[in-house]
């Protein structure tokens, strides 16, 4: 795939309000958005570290993905985000190479970006997103 | 702590001859070096993804943090490294906050890094990596 940075990193948590001061105090920086993302039902909250982000989520039902998440292995980093060009480019690539996307379409995650997940039993035990910035191609 | 940005994702692998060859894969780029690190009983592969890389590890003995992270958890995201320009002060800024340092003393880590952990307990989950980079002081 071409994949120009890594466009975040995701880490599951269960109480936001207590992590985003942790993660203040860590990063020497500020949360500079905090956004609902219904679809998925989950609440985020993201820091800037150069060329990175950190995208905290908190579970705002039971029967998230994130609520089962924690559930199952407690707090700590959900799933790593990689920037690419062109995100139904990415999934026919990743399909050719046997890396099983969870969406067979892209679909909008926080930021208005255009997402889509990899199986992480595909992928080292590592849950993967792309993501496809229409609002800043250059960044 | 004054981050200046995301140095390293570690991924804890079973298998580095496979892993390698999936990472080239899905990040469409060849690992840059391989390096063993005694000190920790691991082996190490890099990826350069923008300003940030990905480290995978793979235990070279059966009594080291990786092999019992894998035992517990499974292959997967392991730790989150974070450069700052000076460890010994990150590492006394860190006690002052109550993120409690795994390494009272930085210690060598791959590439010629000095470096500490922080426990995961105090970090919402997420084990952090400290890491000062004496060779590229700039990068």
């Amino acid at each position: 795939m071409n994949i120009s940075k890594i466009e975040h990193i995701g880490i599951a948590v269960k109480n936001m309000e207590k992590s985003i001061k942790l993660f203040e105090t860590l990063l020497g920086s500020k949360c500079y958005a905090i956004e609902d993302v219904p679809g998925q039902k989950v609440r985020t909250a993201f820091f800037k570290v150069g060329q990175t982000k950190i995208e905290l989520l908190e579970s705002t039902s039971s029967n998230s993905s994130i609520a089962k998440f924690i559930e199952k292995k407690g707090e700590g980093v959900h799933h790593i985000a990689f920037k690419v060009d062109n995100i139904k480019e990415a999934l026919n690539k990743a399909e050719a190479e046997k890396l099983k996307p969870v969406d067979e379409e892209p679909r909008k995650g926080a930021e208005g970006m255009n997402i889509a997940f990899l199986h992480p039993k595909y992928t080292n035990g590592v849950l993967i997103e792309l993501c496809e910035d229409n609002l800043n191609k250059q960044n």
